[in-house]
């Protein structure tokens, strides 16, 4: 079989690490820096030639310099001679930009699609996307992880008497759902809704959450607005608890301020963005993707089914 | 004819709008900021349905913030409905990254190229080259406009008696001898060779130089290590003065402190990428490119020629 080969860029080398651990190799030998004028420089520093190259990176912030890391990274592995290039990329930056919600706007997430494809990438593995759709913006083949089953086992073990698994929107009820269904519990939904143009949003809550401890359940926080409110509004609406979690902590701007300050009791995220040393508050709890990609790496290595991993 | 619109997008605001002057038209109406998170938001306030968009960008620095908002704005032009989206790129960064000098090493030049054409680039106006070959990087056409007039221009005002144009490398001899058929001038060469291996560089000079004002050209400056030794070499070896002048001002590191502590009498660059306030300097002169783009839009709008502009 033609050798594995796992490669780390700059956005998550303590996953990478641990990933190429789990899979039994070293990372390959790889400096990525910047030459003077903030140019991105690369040397590979071992032969891939005929090699199946994993490379490990999240396009979070700086979301540019990321992406073009692992642009300019697969243009080196592809000139190189690697026999395929899969971009093992837990978070996927510009999600949300995947659709013209106006007039004139861009779909940047079918743009970075089509970079990376025109850059040389093989397949794509990934993790929670924000849309599903997003798979059908690439023609190379997407391995999509999901981190309910994590977030959910975290939670089982903290044996909770009575309780309820909350979608912050209607976005996000099909996720809900499916935490609910390992975790055995019911579900709610925050429907906010403007009731007149210029009128301040209204924070309904459908489901029954009274005494019960509440899980707010999200994709991605980011400004950390929209969980905040809704775990103010659980136990303003008699809700004993709240815990929140999510697999994608971008946690940027006020994000940080405004969770420690919320009724959020303890927010667990995962790894696909690691969190800086400035957002590690005590109500933040990080759980590792690392065991979930490296069998997802092995596993495609083998040309076996990931499915099973969901199960 | 189709309606002709410019764009600006954030490399370079006062040339932009100097040329839309000159053409006689106002700069589109669009904004180009970041969300919370770093991603960038585009948002084009005017129609260009069927209009011939051109988008001023160059790729300095922050490079890679740079490359990614003109992608993401090509990809909106596209999107809604331009008829052809012209780049006129004054200064195209990754220049430098042509060709694999060591194994393994990405083309990011070459990338850039299929990104700018992935994305939906019709024609890519640029200046100085670092490489000519670059052209052939692209299938769209390109307009390859040259500093050189320009930069003679300034020079021939001051009518200086015995001038000679310095090549501070092997590769740039070309680029003198334009200058010098302008200038009606010699030309000189530094000829930097190492005699030994971890033996240091000696700065040779072939051509005369004694008593004369020297003139150095270069395309790009960027930590200004050359110029500034091929200056004091000038001095050393019996010049009158030396000038230098290059197109691209990249001017990173420690590039103005070594400018400062030179021989050079005079620096004088092109605003292809724009001087920083605190990169102004009394021995730094900046001409503006921004006659001589106007005018090659204008042209390729009127589907003339454009090598007039360099006669
Ligand atoms: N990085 C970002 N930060 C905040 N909002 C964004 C970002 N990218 C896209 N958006 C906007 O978020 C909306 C989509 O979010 P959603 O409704 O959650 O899918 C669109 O209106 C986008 O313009
Ligand atoms: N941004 C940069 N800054 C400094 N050196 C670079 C940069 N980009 C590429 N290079 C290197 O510069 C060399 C090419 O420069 P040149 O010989 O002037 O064409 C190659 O060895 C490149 O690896």
């Amino acid at each position: 079989d033609p050798a594995l080969k796992v490669f780390s860029l700059n956005s998550n080398p303590t996953l990478a690490q641990e990933i190429a651990e789990n899979i039994g190799t070293e990372l390959g030998k790889c400096t990525v820096t910047s030459f003077s004028d903030g140019e991105v420089q690369i040397n590979i520093e071992e032969s891939v030639r005929g090699c199946d190259v994993y490379v490990i990176q999240s396009t979070s912030e700086p979301v540019n310099q990321h992406i073009m890391e692992l642009l300019i990274m697969i243009d080196a592995l592809k000139r190189a001679s690697a026999r395929s290039i899969n971009i093992v990329m837990p978070y996927y930056g510009y999600a949300r930009q995947d659709r013209k919600a106006r007039s004139r706007e861009p779909i940047t997430s079918k743009l970075v699609a089509n970079l990376l494809q025109t850059a040389g990438a093989s397949r794509v593995i990934m993790l929670d996307l924000h849309a599903p759709q997003i798979q059908g913006f690439f023609d190379v083949p997407i391995d999509h992880l999901v981190g309910v089953p994590l977030l959910s086992d975290y939670f089982e073990e903290k044996n909770f008497d009575d309780v309820v698994i909350v979608s912050p929107d209607h976005g996000g009820v099909t996720r809900a759902r499916k935490m609910a269904d390992r975790l055995k519990a019911p579900i709610a939904i925050i429907d906010k809704r403007r009731p007149r143009p210029n009128v301040s949003e209204v924070m309904n809550i459908v489901g029954n959450i009274e005494g019960k401890t509440a899980i707010l359940i999200d994709d991605i926080i980011d400004t950390a607005g929209t969980i905040t409110l809704a775990a103010n509004a659980l136990i303003e609406n008699g809700a004993k608890e709240v815990y929140a979690c999510c697999t994608h902590p971008v946690l940027s701007g006020p994000a940080i301020e405004r969770i420690d300050n919320s009724k959020i009791k303890e927010l667990v995220v995962t790894n696909t963005i690691p969190l800086k040393d400035e957002k590690r508050i005590d109500k933040i709890t990080e759980l590792s993707v690392g065991e979930l990609i490296s069998e997802a790496i092995t596993r495609v290595h083998e040309r076996k089914s990931i499915s099973v991993l969901f199960d």
